[in-house]
């Protein structure tokens, strides 16, 4: 596809510019225009300390439709009080008076450092400059992919095509990683468009499950920022006939969204910081859905286990304890654990298994750890990624 | 004093033997003897996989009297099954029968990776050797404070002495580190020696509370390990009056075995897998004591503020998110935080500090960081320790 960016959506313009929050003179704002007005929906952080963007969001998302969403990295305009809230409303203003519309019909997101003020002169100026730079060309929404990066080292983007009704649909969008990330509710920055005409009672309900089974299943160091937001925007340009309920093609609308949501999770695992690979915890056995999530966030969260991986070494001893120290309901007797499709302990008992094949399986790109509580039939999985001395490194010293 | 060891109250042998557990030929079997019988009381993890020896220990510690604790290091005999279940009863029978006792007058325990049975006829030997070098002198128990050792880089003892009612009693002990450690009922190995007099229930009771306000404050990487336990052993030797209330003598025992222990969790903190420095988490204002338990342990094992503190970095803002995200009541606009005595952030607002100061006590051994959540008069405190790229060298390639 020529244009596989967030711009690919009939209907979307976007931008990305560097305004000087950044000091490396990389980009930092972003910008997204749907000129005819998006139906939106949202997910933000349920953190109980958030930013100053996501106050402010949270009032706008309940404007009718919406025009624009307008993004800074390198500050989060967290914890910083009265004057940071009079911040996130400016941007807010600023890019309404340009592209001439209501205030309320544009939603902001920030993400960065906590606790320092924004340079607000400087993304003033940068939003004007974003305006002048708008296209829907696929360079642009690249642009914007880049704009929302903090510590990724590379922008991550992805695209869903289907049909609906005879008509052609997109789905596109951009994240950002790759720190303070744990499931809640919605999970770092994402925005995502489609030209979709689609309700927005059931745009917000498919988002909701859509990163429920994605973004919200990933954890990289066990913390929801302050400043989660996740944001999708439909056109309603595509000119399928309106989803207005739970019908087939709102279940295959919500599929794409999922599977859409799934990529770019992965793509945050793998991005993640000082991350070399990812793996998935499949949970199975347990008494409870809640249990079952509970022991595949510990076994993911664990730093013994995140290490081992890192290391390539089936030390299964550690996803055991893991297990054990979670409050999730099991058979100790009973438990069964497999790294990949080797089984590396069995009804409670050690299993002699090939090591050097294990630490293989552990050592691509992504690998799966199944886990069986024996006390129930609910299962669950979560996303994780290795710990390693790159994660130390990043951020040993990045406020100063 | 000439024996600050676990051997300095009186009635109490040791020694400590490389029995070939651990392939560098260092220490790995650890005998604590009590010739004329202790009272004992214990404390043991609560993770619902436990070892062999916690299983065993757990029934024998319920003896009217205890001899001997026979401890192992590079090797957990968790998750190990019926056999591993036999190797540690014959732990206790061999050592028994060495002493001319009954197996449930010996507790044991053992430390180190999980999953492997253990060399049992090393072992048997092992303890043959340990029982001809019993002595109560300070070097043999020094022998026991490293046959206890795993990833420890030293011995870690301490040591206590009051009078009561004219008698002077003595307190010693050794305890290991240093992963896999976590707040929970009981935190890794810990032997305490004392020549008090004081009956069973009233000596347990003191364990817990001292315990629960020392080691149980400690947290290293989140989680409790399946071998956790904490034993104290009596000789009563000491002359003093039994304790078998709840009197003043029984409080001045209390509180002298809470610093004792005290001074061992900060031992272990300090000497944490990787750790260059620890530091204490207060919370203050917390509605109840559980929200401010939670919130100081969410500080303390979010790993960008442990990355942080190794980085010397006042990056407050993390310290926030943490505890926004623990779900502890709290009032945004109210919250205040200080690192050590420099307010960085005031309800809810950040304030200017000096930015190299703070930087200079984070990088001291130790310093503390205070939350106020203004939501009610609750307040704990939590010990954590940073994390460098020494924890992910040791922890990525332990297994193999």
């Amino acid at each position: 596809m020529a244009n596989d960016n967030i711009t690919a959506p009939r209907g979307f313009l976007a931008s990305g510019v560097s305004c000087g929050i950044k000091k490396s003179g990389k980009f930092d704002l972003g910008l997204l225009v749907c000129p005819t007005g998006a139906n939106a929906a949202a997910v933000f952080t349920t953190n109980k300390i958030v930013s100053s963007a996501v106050q402010i969001s949270r009032k706008h998302i309940k404007s009718r439709t919406t025009s624009a969403v307008i993004a800074n990295s390198g500050n989060a305009n967290a914890c910083t009080g009265r004057l940071g809230l009079n911040n996130a409303v400016k941007m807010c203003v600023e890019t309404a008076a340009h592209i001439e519309t209501n205030p309320h019909k544009v939603l902001v997101a920030s993400t960065g450092i906590i606790g320092k003020q924004l340079p607000i002169d400087k993304i003033t100026k940068g939003i004007s400059k974003a305006i002048t730079k708008l296209s829907a060309s696929g360079s642009a929404g690249l642009d914007f992919a880049k704009a929302i990066m903090t510590t990724d080292t590379r922008p991550k983007q992805a695209i869903g095509q289907i049909e609906i009704s005879g008509e052609k649909i997109t789905i596109a969008g951009a994240v950002k990683g790759a720190g303070m990330i744990a499931p809640n509710m919605a999970t770092t920055l994402c925005f995502i468009t489609t030209d979709a005409a689609i309700s927005r009672p059931l745009l917000k309900s498919a988002l909701k499950t859509s990163i429920g089974n994605s973004l919200n299943k990933l954890t990289v160091d066990g913390h929801q920022s302050t400043n989660d937001t996740a944001i999708i925007l439909a056109s309603g340009l595509a000119g399928n006939r309106l989803i207005v309920s739970r019908c087939p093609r709102f279940r295959k609308f919500e599929k794409m969204l999922t599977e859409f949501c799934d990529d770019l999770a992965r793509q945050m695992a793998l991005d993640a910081e000082g991350a070399t690979r990812m793996f998935k915890v499949v949970v199975t056995g347990a008494a409870t859905k809640s249990d079952a999530r509970k022991a595949a966030r510990a076994i993911a969260d664990y730093p013994l286990v995140k290490c081992a991986v890192n290391g390539s070494d089936p030390n299964w001893g550690r996803i055991i304890c893991a297990v054990g120290d979670c409050g999730a309901k099991l058979k100790p007797e009973e438990l069964s654990c497999k790294i990949g499709n080797i089984t590396v302990f069995k009804n409670g008992n050690p299993v002699r298994f090939d090591v050097k094949k294990a630490g293989r399986i552990i050592s691509q790109t992504q690998h799966t750890i199944t886990i069986d509580l024996a006390a129930g039939r609910q299962s669950d999985f979560c996303y994780g990624c290795d710990l390693s001395t790159g994660y130390i490194k990043i951020n040993a010293g990045y406020h100063t």
